[in-house]
């Protein structure tokens, strides 16, 4: 039978795993949400785009619970070192999977105000940016449940080629543009598509910097290189 | 003389109270910083842009200094209740400017990629929109530092009129890029200038958020009413 201490020390540890879970389980949700979003895109499914717009009420909520009960683990456990910064880092990881889930959300809207005749080949390319974010998504969700802060930092690497896709596509779009007035609007919300992927990057390198914090006790110093050159116009 | 009870109080306090003007400064640094990005956007200013985005280091630094002043004082003083909220809104309140100030930044880049001959009535536009989300971010100052929620919900509720701002601007940008395909590429980096002020104006609401839970011990309920409708085609 556990003494009185060891009870107290087991449901602790049975606290910040449960925070571990709902971490894993809103990513998995998130990842859902980017995958149907774009089959949505590029199916031009209005009712599977609406699907994906009204679950991400779904993410909010589970970020809200997620923020409470760090809140709750702090207020009462008082977690020291590396237990600290493990549910720090949830706090961000959740906020950080949050965005993704908006970003998601935002490309099904896109899907909505996308009308017929929109560039085949565009969409085509944003997909394949796409499945790249998510094979990132995937490879960070494991680096988190392993506890790998080198995985990590791989993950946090590979964005550079994310942010290349992003400078290619934006080049690709404007030249589509160019050619006909008539791809003007679908295009300029295919520019925005695409940089909500890019930006679902940047939030995975958020989360593979804040697992390097949780186990190493730093957020990792060295400037990871960009790829997006858009903004300079390089 | 202070005994050594009030002492440790008044200590605990202090860093309260450090953390506190660190988010003030923090906050004061990235409207600067969005300021001079768009003086820099309308005089066609590189010299200006350039200092813009190598200013946007101070930024991330001073992030850093509150996440480890954050995990300080959650450490050694156990924050409780409105503490302990207080504590966790500057995590996140810290974050959400280091945002903003990334969105300067990229501003300032998107100066540099812009050719000359920038539609000049578009660029009068995004400044337009850019005084309404300052206008946004001292209004947010001046809730943290009052610690007054009602404030920061009537913050939060004007960003129904930033978005509106950007649907507007949306529009006329793609009709200039219809009218001359000479506009095309200033007038894409244009609408991701615009779409970075209106996310601007996001995350000046998750501060009035976070400043609500701080005070109140929970985040608003009621789901604010959103006047972009570009993405949905309306």
């Amino acid at each position: 039978m556990p003494t009185q201490q060891e009870h107290i020390v087991s449901s602790y540890d049975d606290e910040l795993d449960r925070l571990k879970g709902e971490i894993v389980r809103i990513g998995d949700l998130a990842v859902e949400q980017l995958q149907q979003a774009v089959i949505a895109l590029k199916n031009g499914d209005r009712a599977l785009a609406e699907r994906v717009i009204k679950a991400d009420d779904r993410i909010d909520e589970m970020e809200l619970e997620i923020s409470s009960d760090v809140l709750r683990v702090l207020a009462l456990r008082h977690p020291m070192a590396s237990d600290l910064r493990g549910v720090l880092a949830s706090l961000r990881i959740a906020s950080d999977i949050e965005r993704i889930g908006d970003y998601a959300t935002n490309i099904a809207k896109r899907t909505l105000a996308i009308s017929d005749g929109a560039v085949k080949s565009a969409v085509a390319s944003v997909e394949e940016m796409s499945d790249y974010a998510i094979g990132m998504m995937r490879a960070v969700r494991q680096a988190y449940i392993d506890h790998d802060a080198e995985a990590a930092m791989r993950v946090r690497d590979s964005d550079v080629d994310l942010d290349r896709r992003y400078t290619r596509l934006f080049r690709e779009l404007l030249t589509y543009m160019l050619e006909d007035p008539r791809n003007i609007t679908n295009c300029a919300h295919l520019l925005f598509v695409a940089k909500n992927v890019e930006r679902i990057g940047d939030h995975v390198t958020n989360i593979a910097e804040n697992i390097c914090f949780s186990v190493e006790g730093t957020l990792p110093e060295e400037e990871r290189a960009k790829g997006d050159t858009t903004s300079t116009g390089a």
